[in-house]
């Protein structure tokens, strides 16, 4: 079969697969993530040994021990993902609710539904758990997933696949909710971007270079996730010791993170009082600092950034820094080098937050917090499959219920349309 | 200056006046929109001067009667144009719900705050008063609306976005917030569907054509709309006569629009009992059937069908007709040839409603009642902007807060994240 057929046979059978799992109820499908849970843990020593073949593959092209790492499955690793998955099953159906309803004028009772989306693609890179934890979200919310995880773990996520399709027929669900994309070229990645009609929404997770491919060539609809270029605001009524906390954790709990800051804005009021003891608790944690010159004038330590450090999603021990002149010109420099991802105002005047909340056009805006806590575990959703920095659809952290469209139904007794 | 940068100009305006908009409470807006009705209606005698060329254009190039109607513009359309800006000033402001909200754990407090999406792009066809639908609704959002109509009613559209442009002005708000695409080529469309970056979202509203090639064209977020090919369906529990008058409903009470029905599916034990009755009503209506073999036994009069006629929009007093031998069939015909738009069953069981509700993956269903209510209008919404078959984002009738998107927000007192 050419790479075209195959993929149509794997994408038709999730389609139909998608439409047997729409109408389940919750308990079926809990049943199904408990028992994939169960047949992840009893069958590791298959991932494990399956895993081992990506590991030595990876080794030998030389891929960094910090790559190798975030490939690699052992016992304890897959014992978590299956807990994880037990967690899902846990959660809340999204799926049945009625999220608006009324009885009309004419007595035709109208009521809008949570349903499933149908098929899911997700194109992701790195770590094998993602494919066990997207197909669990999707399942758990009635979709079918359609996984393109990275070639790297290829044979990984066979393995991972093939036991929870095994897990599925086991407890009477369609084993073809649970797909893998064949092939590791290119060329299907294009064939799921070109796959309107068979797939419902694509959810890229990874690099900004992945997500931008995807965006501008899928046509099926697609949800930008995870690009964060965060900031954090210092403003001229800041608790300045309140600053530096908030500056520290929102930079370093996790340099990695999308919701990381990785630029420092500073209210010229404050500057001289501020500066000097954020610049000194940056370098005694080990972080640059870019800044220009206004800040440079805090600092000797201080790199120039240029315009691309204030563009940059570090994800590093960096950050670029800049004394604006006043919150508008701190919105300013948000709404031009931003992502929209998560910004946060350190201020003890109201208005200020007020203003800068309002101002301020990105997915989540925090008021004298972290930015760290742009995040479905900390909102308290449970579970996430990505953080969304497009305004369609969903926006910030995506749980269950963003895993789902809606439908009306309307019931009458003969209603007919008068004009 | 080129197409490009004048397209580049006009966008930018928009997206820059959506910032400005975008905080405002509802008076400054509501009040704006009052303005602009009451300037339509002052200022009527130009508007129909610059209508009265794209009719005469129209007219010269051998436009029908019909569509010239559709085009032309009196004091009288005018004046009801205003009236429907009046009846969106009186709608609830969407901007500003709280629509999730929450004090987690640690003590932050979260929201989910309904948000204006920016600038929404609306590519259109036909009748003018759409220009000025779709900037009424826009603004109401908090919107900036860049609208792209029918190159037919250019000089209409330049002079109605004139007027609003100046009662926007007068009111104090950014007359950037309503603006024409410059131009009246294919390549003005293009750059629209282009400006990733500058646009949030785009609406195609119109013909399946203009629908299929934004869908495929636009790298920014489209909305599906309008395409539909809605199926009634006479199950064998139904009432017979009620029955017959919802098929009526249904496919004549407007033929022109996209919730009119446009096949008829009956299950095979009440042939024999609906279709003699439901022929002839057909016939004595007007309408043309095009039918199976099955449907063709009880009226010498049956077009017989091809497969083109059960993907069929007619929009005209056309239907296709198919007996199916289950619910389950009629569904896989819809699943197959439907747009997902609506499907109605007549039926007076209880589980066949409940089955074919769960199984029926449409925008909407309905039970006993006209495919003709799926309508934002007949829903309650006061306005509607589209009907989406999409299931992204929104889907079914679009009114104000399908104009919207959210922003959370959370607040703390130094809150930092710990894991």
């Amino acid at each position: 079969m050419s790479d075209h057929d195959e993929f149509l046979k794997v994408a038709t059978a999730a389609k139909e697969a998608a439409a047997e799992l729409a109408p389940l109820p919750r308990a079926p499908k809990d049943a199904a993530l408990r028992t994939i849970a169960d047949a992840l843990v009893a069958r590791s020593a298959e991932i494990v040994a399956a895993n081992a073949g990506d590991v030595a593959r990876a080794r030998e092209s030389g891929t960094s021990e910090a790559m190798i790492d975030r490939l690699t499955l052992d016992e304890g690793r897959i014992a978590a993902i299956a807990d994880a998955v037990r967690k899902v099953a846990d959660l809340p159906d999204p799926v049945g609710e009625v999220v608006r309803g009324s009885t009309l004028p004419n007595g035709l009772e109208l009521r809008q539904i949570r349903v499933p989306l149908g098929v899911v693609g997700i194109i992701y890179e790195g770590r094998p758990n993602v494919t066990v934890d997207a197909a669990a979200l999707c399942l758990k919310s009635g979709n079918a997933a359609l996984l393109r995880g990275s070639s790297s773990a290829y044979a990984s996520n066979v393995a991972l696949v093939g036991v929870m399709q095994d897990a599925l027929a086991d407890a009477g669900v369609p084993a073809g909710a649970v797909q893998l994309v064949p092939g590791q070229t290119r060329e299907s990645v294009k064939l799921l971007m070109r796959a309107r009609g068979l797939v419902d929404v694509l959810i890229p997770r990874g690099g900004a270079s992945l997500i931008k491919s995807v965006v501008e060539e899928s046509t099926v609809p697609v949800i930008e996730t995870g690009l964060g270029v965060c900031h954090v605001y210092v403003d001229a009524d800041a608790d300045l010791g309140m600053a530096v906390d908030i500056l520290l954790n929102s930079k370093t709990q996790r340099v990695s993170v999308c919701n990381a800051a990785e630029t420092l804005l500073v209210h010229a009021d404050v500057a001289e009082a501020f500066l000097p003891l954020a610049l000194k608790a940056l370098a005694d944690a080990g972080v640059t600092v870019h800044g220009d010159e206004r800040v440079a004038a805090y600092g000797a330590q201080v790199v120039p950034a240029t315009e691309d450090d204030y563009y940059a999603e570090y994800l590093s021990l960096d950050i670029a820094a800049r004394v604006v002149d006043s919150l508008e010109d701190a919105v300013a420099h948000i709404r031009t080098y931003g992502s929209g991802h998560t910004e946060s105002i350190v201020t003890r005047s109201q208005p200020a937050a007020r203003r800068f909340v309002a101002l301020v056009d990105s997915a989540a805006v925090g008021v004298n917090a972290s930015t760290r806590f742009t995040d479905g575990g900390e909102f308290g959703f449970g579970a996430e499959i990505g953080i969304s920095t497009q305004k369609l659809h969903a926006r910030g952290p995506m749980g269950l219920p963003e895993l789902t469209s809606t439908k009306w139904v309307f019931t009458g007794e003969g209603h007919l349309r008068g004009v």
